[in-house]
């Protein structure tokens, strides 16, 4: 079953790609090949998230793979501008050398900048259908101040504060920083239907908390080299996370609870959301 | 006539500042602060233009102004990383510290990056009516790597070229740099209206290489402290641009020529359209 599941999720992953490559083969410039990089190698978790919500409301695939290759260009654009230098200066991302290493500052900002116009670009076309405006506006909103952006920035203030964060602030900056576009992705699939997006949404809210907390414990107890970036960071800068909160223990114990609510926050859907089910599961198992 | 003109232009910047403003407000976060001093004290040209584009379509100014103000948050944001160290490391825009001076360089990342994502929010509110998902995909089509950044990063691998951009080169450069967005706001208004926007798109390309051609002739007979920004910037990097090209006086007799274009593709409109004709003739005049 699990392996099922991962086979899925590779196979979203290199759905989402193909739409991604597709539209940059037609720029012969550094710049395009910088954003091919950028959107090679991930899990594609979130265009899944996009695929599997679209398909518990009858969107056709043709349709759902647009915001779902445009979710993965918009996570992209984030990760190559948080390993910036002046950002969070990583030389590895999915093992392999960032933008501004294996290119160079400037192109990995043109980069950043063109994966988020693309984002807009795809979840904008017509053959999203007639709620691509709301879903353009959705994307807008969560990746902006009030969204993953804001999580950054507060983030980035958390670091330099003599006040450590506590657990109401720490859950806070995750909603926004990787909180917001897991909602968008789990929720698209409704949005493009015209559908209520409230069982969704919980489940994402629920999903996006239990995610950040297995990133701190990955960074506690995770292998480099699995992870294709470095471990350890968070402790090494004296940053406030989940574990260093909670504990080890209960971090576990808190990210499981968070699993079984968005579980249970399927139910309006029945067996078919089996597969939304098995990515929360995931999320608090994966290794990297 | 050119007084009322200014006149017109600096409280159309005023609104559309106010409407930028008025969304910020609600962000307690350096970085907002930052992308509202990134919005200010620009001349507006490009809101300028959907204003008018907008009036000459009978589109409702509540509508219009919010991709008024959003691609002048588009522009903002392509400044802020434009001046970026790793781009052209400016310290003066607008007669005003850059970004990064007066914050740093995390805070001038994600503030161009949140003023991109707040562009399109505003293009896809609700309120811009039924043609918003079509302006959300123009826009991202002219401010991504088919427009506004394929010519930024084809104008830097053109400073590290051996063979000097000839006079094609520099025009399908321009055509994307500053053409795209400047087409894009003149035919924002025929778009929100359902319009041909074939006109208004003659107008936008003219008008977009006559405002190069004026930026290149600025650079060399501007005065610094005027324009708020350097000059002789280009020169002193040996860089090829229409005044290298043709020489000051044919630079300058092709710009009024691409004016006189310009107004010739209004002329559908007749009379309606004497503000954007001053709008193509201010382009070339202005000093800043």
């Amino acid at each position: 079953m699990a392996e099922a599941f991962r086979a899925a999720l590779a196979a979203a992953a290199r759905e989402t790609q193909d739409v991604l490559r597709e539209r940059l083969a037609a720029h012969d410039l550094p710049v395009a090949q910088a954003m091919e990089h950028a959107v090679t190698g991930g899990k594609g978790l979130r265009g899944f998230l996009v695929l599997e919500g679209a398909r518990l409301h009858d969107v056709a695939r043709e349709a759902a793979r647009l915001p779902a290759a445009g979710i993965e260009a918009l996570h992209a654009y984030s990760l190559v501008h948080d390993d910036l230098p002046a950002m969070d200066d990583d030389d590895l991302r999915r093992g392999q050398p960032t933008v501004h290493v294996a290119w160079d500052e400037a192109t990995a900002i043109l980069a950043g900048d063109a994966l988020q116009s693309l984002a807009f670009e795809l979840c904008a076309d017509p053959l999203v259908g007639s709620h691509r405006a709301d879903l353009c506006l959705a994307l807008a909103r969560a990746g902006g101040i009030a969204g993953m952006v804001g999580g950054q920035a507060r983030d980035i203030m958390a670091e330099t504060s003599e006040t450590p964060l506590d657990l109401a602030r720490i859950t806070e900056l995750q909603q926004g920083k990787t909180g917001a576009l897991i909602r968008w992705s789990a929720e698209a699939g409704a949005v493009m239907a015209g559908a209520d997006a409230g069982p969704l949404g919980r489940y994402a809210q629920a999903l996006g908390l239990a995610f950040q907390i297995a990133d701190d414990i990955l960074d506690v107890e995770g292998d480099a080299a699995k992870m294709g970036k470095a471990a350890r960071k968070d402790a090494a800068a004296g940053k406030a996370t989940f574990v260093s909160l909670l504990g080890l223990d209960a971090a576990k114990a808190r990210a499981a609870e968070l699993v079984e609510a968005a579980c249970d926050a399927l139910s309006p859907y029945g067996a078919a959301a089996g597969t939304l089910r098995e990515t929360a599961r995931f999320v608090i198992a994966r290794e990297s």
